[in-house]
């Protein structure tokens, strides 16, 4: 393809939230010349070309992929994985073949196997919502967001940068990073807060079996520290095993400070306890500085 | 004093976020017939006029507390101990004695042992904000607010009247129950948000040390599971150590929550961790239906 948004035929595969807001903002925006998409629920298909998400829409993700110069696989992870091994054969020679994954290692060693001819590049942005699914489809929910991009040693400078066009045309910030370090890093930053919220949330309905007057005295801190054990199961299912092991290592040590709360609690260990919150509430404060300059 | 708030001259001893919020909700609403306060320090007194909060202030507790019909105390949970001794020779007879603390057995314990002439009655209204202090005071803080109420066996009916219209007047919701059985529960849907947020932020801290790229990939997850880290330390320690017991059990369990759910991680117990996660999000699903029914 020529390295060019504006003229390119994008082709979306997985009409969810997130293919579909993508498609949406894409088209809101008259940022690629078309887009086409491709989804194996038929229904699907109709509401995608209804809510705007694509102008046409393919049962066949292969026939969907063919014509097209920028391809975005919006599947969940291990889908994304074996659609790279399917599709393979049915991409057009310089077609540049990226995705929307949450988790990039296994990805971007999926995407090192593809034709020479082809040109890969993982992305991730780092938005969402608890509802998966195309109804909750929203042209603006890239808006300010970061949106990881982790290009291989054969992504082309032309691709990077078609890459960040796309980015910005949806609102959104690009973030290069090497896949296995966005990994670890958002397996502590994104992945955690689910489990911790799970733990949370568990925790409480063990309480509630006992004594249902608890969700009678739950209030705004319980609901937005709970807030993400809300989340789609199969969707997170497939983050937390395609990231297994940084995310069991960040969950273990979550589980450990949490036991050294209760230790440094159940001893009134003023001293110990002081030290700790303060050093934590520090902590907050930078990142809300970091994230609000 | 006759069981009717809006004849009564009501006193708030603390005038921070709790004690501030409430003074201008009732000033708000003519909901009494005066509210005086009490603070330690010169400055919050002064702003407690100029907000609004109260009519008028004094520097010691047993001056503002000697002409009132209902005292209310809305310092931290061990001042209120404190001051329930300190105070009880200035209460006049047949006062009623109320207090906005967040963990209700010491305080209850307290209050057993006020003067017979005093009518007590604890009180815990289940709001707040990150932020301490009376600049954060806001007349709407207990809107749809559920606003516990702690009576003992010598509180008369009369008594839980009055608390139960100053609730219904500052727009909240009342819930009659036991001090303990308060504790138990507040320890699970209030303190242990908490230190999940502070486990959680306290991980994150941890990682960025080693890679401080990470605060670039937090999202709106992070945001919200952690916002909790973000509380008063000074408010946060009294709250943990005056219900220890309970929130320590609290905390292990949740621990040891996260600690399986990093097990069925690491292991790839695909049937196991789908099953825990399944159960979590429909009790999440439950909780939500009682709060927005």
């Amino acid at each position: 393809m020529t390295a060019d948004l504006r003229s390119a035929h994008v082709c979306i595969i997985g009409l969810g939230l997130m293919g579909g807001s993508l498609g949406m903002a894409l088209r809101a925006g008259h940022a690629c010349a078309s887009v086409t998409g491709s989804d194996r629920v038929a229904e699907t298909r109709a509401q995608a070309i209804a809510l705007g998400s694509v102008d046409s829409a393919f049962p066949d993700a292969r026939d969907a992929v063919r014509q097209a110069d920028l391809v975005i696989l919006a599947t969940p992870v291990r889908a994304i994985v074996r659609l790279l091994g399917e599709l393979a054969p049915a991409f057009r020679a310089g077609a540049i073949v990226m995705d929307l994954g949450s988790v990039k290692s296994p990805i971007v060693a999926a995407m090192a196997g593809l034709p020479p001819d082809v040109q890969p590049i993982g992305g991730h942005p780092m938005c969402g919502k608890e509802r998966a699914g195309l109804a909750a489809a929203d042209p603006g929910l890239f808006r300010n967001a970061v949106f990881c991009l982790a290009p291989l040693e054969r992504t082309s400078a032309e691709t990077l940068a078609v890459a960040r066009d796309l980015v910005a045309a949806v609102g959104a910030r690009s973030l290069v990073i090497e896949s296995r370090r966005h990994d670890r890093l958002v397996a502590v930053s994104s992945h955690l807060p689910y489990l911790v919220a799970a733990a949370l949330t568990a925790t409480a309905g063990e309480t509630a079996a006992g004594d249902d007057l608890l969700w009678m005295v739950t209030a705004s801190g319980f609901r937005d520290t709970s807030r993400l054990a809300g989340s789609d199961v199969d969707m997170m299912m497939d983050i937390l095993l395609t990231n297994s092991n940084n995310v069991a290592s960040a969950a273990r040590r979550a589980a450990q400070r949490l036991a050294a709360l209760a230790d440094a609690i159940a001893g009134v260990d003023e001293e110990r306890l002081r030290s700790t919150l303060a050093a934590t509430q520090q902590t907050w404060q930078e990142q809300r500085s970091r994230r609000e300059p």
